[in-house]
C-alpha cells in the first residue's frame, strides 16, 4: 500500500509527492527501502504496488524493480479495505489461494533481518491457518499515535515469532491506557500489516464487507487490459472506510505476529528526530543550516539555507516555494494548516 | 550618508542590497523617501549621496532625480567621521562657507512635515551661529537602542523649534539610565543627522581629526574627475572612527534642536512591528503567509509563502535562497549570525 495525501510531511511531501517519496532516512526512498526488505523473500514480480494513479510513473522510478504492471493506480483514494480487496483481488487471479501480504511503503523499520524473519514466519503461520495474521508491535513507550491490539495466549507455533490470539483493536489511546497497555505486556502497536490467505480474505470480506467482497472477485475475473477501466467504474462507489474499521474489530480469527524490529510509522516531523542524530545542541538537521544559540530543533532545508537564532522547540521546513515554521509540539496539528494552505488564492500548488 | 552591511535586516538586506534599499514601508524605499522629503527643500543638484562605489548604479535607480555625479561612491567604508569630512569638501568646494546637512537614508520619518520644519530652522540657525547643529529626538520610550545627548539651557532663536545646548553625547543606556533621561526631559535620542557650515566643520575637524581635515582639503581641491583616484588613494589610510567619537564627544559648540517627527533608525526586525499594522492576532506579515494558532510574529515572506503553526514570538523572513527564523527578542544579535553565515563555505553569496 503506497497511497498517502502527503499531509504530515508538508511541505517536503505533497499530494503529488507523498511520504512514501522522502529520502530522508539512509539515503534511499521509504518506498525503495520497503521493496529492498523484501529482496530474496518475495520475487520482484509477486510485489504488487497499490498508489494513485498520479503516482504510478514516480512509483515505478522509485522502485525500478518492479514490473511496470505491478504498480496499480487507484483513481482515487478509498482507504485501506478497499487497497485490501484490490490486493486480495490481484493475488487471488495469479493463484485464487495465494498469500497476500499487506505492507505499508511508508514505515522505517531500523532491524530489516528481524522483519524479514517476522515476515516469513507470518507466512508459514498463514499457510497452515485459517487465520487473519496481523503483525502487532512490540512497544518501547507509552505512545498516543498508534492503535494498540489486546492479545490473548499464545499459540503453538514451530516459529521463532511469537503468535498470541487477538482479542481486539483499540484506537489511539490517551496516556495513562498507553501506559497500562505498555506495563501489561498484552497489547502490540497497530501497524497496519497484514498476512492472509486469499481464500482467508475472501471470506472476511463477504462476511463483513460485501461490497467488497464483490469488487474483489471482480478484480479476480477482470482481463489485465480492463482493470483501470474496472477500478474507474466501481471506485466512485466504494466506500471510505479502513481495513480497521470494516474487518478487523469484527473479525475473530485474528492472529498477532509479535514483531520487535525498531518499526516506526515516521507519522511527523517530530518522529524524524528519532531516526536523524541530533547535533550537539540537539538540533536534527537536514540540509544547509546554520543555528546560532539555537537548541532541540528540527531543521529540513532542501535547496536554500536556514539560518535559525535563539530558537528552540521549533520544526523549519524548508522546500519548493514554501516554508513550514511550527512549534515541535503542534506537529500533529498540521493538516490543519496543509487544508488551509489549499484553500487560498493559488494555494493548491502548494499542497 | 548611505552605506550600510546589510545585517540588520538580513536576509532580505545584503551587502549588495542593505536597508535603504528595502521597500517595507510605504511600498517606497528609504533612500527614496529620504530624496522625496527635501523636496522643495534643497534642490536635487545640492543633494549629494555617500554611499559604496557598488552601490552607486543602485543608488542612482533608486533617486533618479539626482544628477548622477551626485552620487559618491567610497572604495570602502570608514565610517562616519570620514564621510563628514568627504561631505564638507564636496559641499566646500562649491561654495567655501556653504551649509552641510548631514542626513541619513535609512531612517524612517512618520511626520515629513514636522522634520521639514526642524531642518529648515536647523539650517536659518547654522547660517546664523559658529554652532555644530544637531537633531535630537524627543524620547518616546526609556529605548536602550539609540545613543543619548544630554541638553543644557534652551538657547535665544526665533525658531519654532527649541534649540539647546548640548552637554554631552552618551552611548547607549541600560534601561534604568534610559528611564531616567526618558523623565528629567534633558536628553534627546541622537539621530546622527548634523547640520553645520563648511567653516565650522572643517575647525572641528582640524581640531579634533587633522588627518580628516586635510583630507576633506583635498576632496574641495581635487578635480572633479579626479575624485574617485583620490579617494581610491586616501581611503584605505583613513581611520575607521565615528563622527560622534571623532567630533561630537568633544567639541563645545554643539547645539540641538529637538525634534519629534515620529522619528525611527527601523534598526531591527523587531523595529518594522512599530511601522506596520498587525492583524488581530498581532502577526506583522509583509508577503504571502498562512498561520494557525499563531500570534506575536513578524512574517516577511518574499516571492515564497510562509506557513507557520502554533507559533509566537518569532520572526521568519524568506528571501532570495534564505530563511530566517529567529527568537523576537534575539533580533539584535542578528550580525553574529550573518557573520557566521559569511563564513561557511559558500556562505559569501548569502550576505
Amino acid at each position: 500500500m503506497a497511497g498517502g495525501r502527503g499531509e504530515r510531511f508538508w511541505p517536503l511531501s505533497t499530494s503529488a509527492h507523498p511520504k512514501q517519496f522522502l529520502a530522508l532516512f539512509g539515503g534511499k526512498t521509504l518506498i525503495s527501502q520497503a521493496v529492498d526488505r523484501l529482496d530474496g523473500l518475495i520475487a520482484p514480480e509477486r510485489i504488487l504496488v497499490i498508489t494513485s494513479r498520479d503516482l504510478v510513473a514516480a512509483t515505478h522510478t522509485a522502485a525500478p524493480s518492479l514490473p511496470m504492471q505491478n504498480i496499480i493506480g487507484e483513481p482515487m483514494g478509498r482507504d485501506t479495505a478497499a487497497a485490501c480487496a484490490l490486493a486480495c483481488g490481484l493475488v487471488g487471479r495469479r493463484d485464487p489461494d495465494g498469500i497476500a501480504s499487506i505492507l505499508t511503503a511508508d514505515h522505517l523499520m531500523a532491524d530489516v533481518a528481524g522483519f524479514r524473519r517476522t515476515l516469513a514466519d507470518c507466512i508459514t503461520v498463514a499457510q497452515a491457518r485459517d487465520s487473519i495474521l496481523t503483525i502487532g508491535i512490540q512497544p518501547t513507550e507509552p505512545s498516543t499515535g498508534f492503535g494498540y491490539i489486546e492479545m490473548a495466549e499464545k499459540l503453538e507455533t514451530a516459529t521463532a515469532t511469537p503468535f498470541h490470539r487477538a482479542v481486539r483493536f483499540v484506537e489511539k489511546p490517551d496516556l495513562a491506557t498507553a501506559t497500562r497497555y505498555l506495563a501489561d505486556g498484552k497489547h502490540s502497536w497497530n501497524a497496519g500489516m497484514f498476512i492472509w490467505r486469499c481464500s482467508v480474505m475472501r471470506h472476511a470480506l463477504e462476511q463483513f464487507t460485501p461490497n467488497l467482497h464483490a469488487f474483489c472477485r471482480a478484480v479476480e475475473t477482470a482481463e489485465p487490459s480492463m482493470l483501470n477501466a474496472l477500478l474507474d467504474k466501481t471506485y466512485p462507489e466504494i466506500q471510505r472506510i479502513s481495513v480497521d474499521f470494516a474487518i478487523m474489530e469484527h473479525a475473530k480469527n485474528i492472529v498477532v505476529a509479535r514483531g520487535d524490529f525498531g518499526w516506526d510509522d515516521v507519522g511527523t516531523w517530530e518522529a524524524i528526530s528519532h531516526h536523524i542524530q541530533a547535533d550537539e545542541h540537539n538540533n536534527v538537521v537536514v540540509g544547509a543550516c546554520e543555528a546560532v544559540d539555537s537548541s532541540d530543533n528540527v531543521v529540513v532545508s532542501q535547496g536554500r539555507l536556514t539560518a535559525v537564532l535563539g530558537l528552540k522547540n521549533v520544526v523549519v521546513v524548508q522546500a519548493d516555494g514554501v516554508t513550514l515554521v511550527c512549534a515541535r509540539d503542534r506537529v500533529q496539528d498540521l493538516k490543519k494548516l496543509v487544508q488551509r494552505v489549499a484553500t487560498r488564492p493559488g494555494g493548491g500548488k502548494h499542497v
